[in-house]
């Protein structure tokens, strides 16, 4: 048993068998992008679906042969990526009787995902990624609060006058979103509101300032601790330090040679 | 007297307090949302009145024992944010018999901005954004009067080309901060203008280069007013500086003992 | 002479004087903006004429006290702030008998922009944002070699296909900084013009990633230059160098005694 | 041979030379730009045609000499834009004959690139550019795994709703690039779709939001990279530890006194 896991564990490090696998997830993304044209998927409907079914297998048994070589399940499923591996293959299996054909396709799709998991750099990218996301928290709150309040009062407002914008609270805080990208927010929106409701200005004018004010506030948030790590990154323990050090050194020396002078 | 002050004190202090208030603000924008679908609006009309006037009454309960237990009444006004619960309450009471129901239920909405006032991570960060306003004081003056003289010229030149745009002063400033947000600036003003006149780009795309460029520099101001503050908050006494301290230390020993053997 | 002179300085430099000025081209500033009104242009011509004329005779007199005020007629030709006034009010007699009522009317509005070389802050940031531009020059001229090159191949693919936007170099130059801005770049211009060729999207989304990118990196630069320059205004002569002087005197000190100790 | 080789580099590196070509660049920009303009077009078309040649013989003329001035053909073509500027007129020469009159004209324009390689501080500024390329690698491939998602689930199922936009996979990546940079993204995209498929939102939101998150981070990238750069470039040897090292040098004479005295 510790013979097969030593040699499993062995498999899984080799750099061929990462090298496979990211081959793989290419042959299963150009193959979910081929299916996309009519052409492919109705001449070559069967070979799509074999080579689908080989490769969910092949996958299969790369995620055993890991989950074998690793120390123990336990520790498989302590990295969030060996977790997500595992979901996106074992789903493939589960969902194969469903009649949801729409989320199989999608499921296959997501596979491609698996290439973060896989490439290291990229990995090592998204987690980064992922790390700035909490440090966002409380102003995502803040934008949360501000859409709500805006999104009610648009309701209430304008929900008779432009009923496809903001007939109810869920589109109108899908019309807030648009607003903030600055999408069609005057030619499309506000325009035609204005012309029934000659003062609807201040609710598109405030929402656009306090909101992009706001975001930019949240992003700068983001660029000054990223450029902050960045240099504590950098900083090594400084040649001055070392110097002083140095220099601390000889004094106590000097001193030693005084005090025996003196005596 | 004293007494009652002092257990109102402890109990706007404690966090169940807290936590109870931040619950009843959530129910409150919970209702204000309902209260936009019809459906809930017709059919629970009363019990959303009902609910509503309780929620008033307790929120006017928790101002009165938040201004007994503090330590005078002066102090209690001089938070702002006090003072901006203290109004959102009050007017709550206020407009009650009024018969513009509209403010009365934008009022309820703005219940919700109380979150603000009460959690105090967000009432941090509000701080921190309303404290980057003063600094953009010059530089919003400057845009202010950019603004102004393109609003004149632009009503000058294209008030009887474009009317719908340009009709009035306080009409082309609403447009001309539809053209700074780049939203439809050529496909739906300047096009139809060049058509009439042609040699109107030079009003909009000059307006948009210093427009850009001025807004652009404004936030540049605040970005690096950010990262020095940044900055400025990292700096500990640097360990450089201590570690001369203590040279310059040994050195004057160094000094006595010199001296001494002088002697 | 002298005494005038002297005496002309000292009103010129008066604090009161200033604020009488301010306070004046702010009654400018309103003047321009009711005369937009058709209402106040039809029923106060009169009074919007006499006292326009009033304003212009009294901002020529301040012009011609601080003049005289001035060391030397060139010294007070030397600041671009008071050339600029100087022609603002100097046009406005040039141009009083001529029949282009749209110039001398967009000229009192500029009248306004003297706001900001009476207010030192506005005049600070104005120079301040003035001498951004030269370290922008050469990648202005980069920007400006791209949009060229571009607007040639434009016109010439696009020509017949789209002449309202790229029938002429000017037009086409005109359309690319509307696609720069990413206005209806997609819905408005490439989507027609992908319908009739096919391979057009290549010139569109080159042009807005290759544009996007060196704007993006023109901006960088502006951004990493005000840093930098905050940062070096901040740098007072360090404390640790400071310091280090002294511990370099000390060492001087030490070294004649022992130099005389040794003697 | 060595005597031509040696005034061929005495000519290539005047700065007369220099100035010529980019005169002769200008002119070519010029002609260019005006064989856009049917009135020239028509009426000078032999002149320009001669013109043309004329500046196309010169270019070759000026890489020959450059060539034979430089220390041997292959250090010629070690410098990339010696490359560039030989393929651009060599480009002239072999397709001359062709029938592809766009082509040959698009080619004409592209010399205007060559003021790039000749003008040193443009040549510098592109490096620079093309240098931040590398360290875009990881997250471009990022985003591209990202963009090709996006677009496979977009064709599977909105390929029937909007065929015009996400019909086939290389539309709906044009789709796709046109929603990032948020043009129509929701008044010509999202709502006709969501007219037909009430849940579509999530589709185009999640990818605006994670789609813009992406970008901005890698453009932080970007700012952070040339913020420390430039910061790198300001470091000389510190004044500080230039003085350590005298204030050890002192320290080491005193000790030599010290250690001389106690013998």
């Amino acid at each position: 048993m510790n013979r097969l896991r030593k040699k499993c564990a062995r498999i899984s490090e080799h750099p061929l068998f990462m090298n496979a696998i990211i081959g793989l997830i290419i042959i299963n993304a150009i193959l979910v992008g081929l299916e996309t044209y009519s052409y492919f998927k109705h001449n070559f409907s069967d070979w799509i679906t074999i080579v689908d079914q080989l490769l969910l297998w092949i996958f299969t048994i790369e995620i055993v042969i890991r989950l074998i070589g690793s120390k123990s399940i336990g520790s498989f499923f302590r990295d969030p990526w060996s977790i997500f591996d595992f979901l996106i293959v074992a789903s493939g299996h589960i969902l194969v009787g469903a009649h949801y054909v729409t989320v199989l396709r999608v499921l296959r799709v997501l596979r491609v995902l698996r290439a973060i998991s896989i490439i290291p750099s990229l990995r090592r990218i998204v987690n980064a990624l992922l790390l700035t996301i909490p440090s966002m928290g409380t102003i995502m709150l803040l934008l949360g609060i501000f859409f709500y309040i805006y999104g009610v009062i648009g309701t209430m407002l304008y929900g008779s006058i432009a009923p496809e914008y903001f007939g109810t609270l869920h589109e109108s805080l899908i019309t807030l979103f648009q607003v903030v990208t600055l999408e069609s927010w005057a030619s499309g929106l506000m325009r035609p509101i204005l012309a029934k409701d000659p003062t609807s200005w201040w609710f598109f004018i405030s929402f656009i300032l306090i909101g992009t004010f706001v975001i930019f506030n949240l992003l700068i948030g983001v660029i000054v601790n990223n450029v902050e790590e960045a240099d504590d990154e950098e900083k090594e323990p400084s040649s001055t330090d070392k110097k002083l050090a140095e220099v601390q050194q000889e004094l106590q020396d000097i001193k030693k040679l005084l005090e025996k002078d003196a005596r």
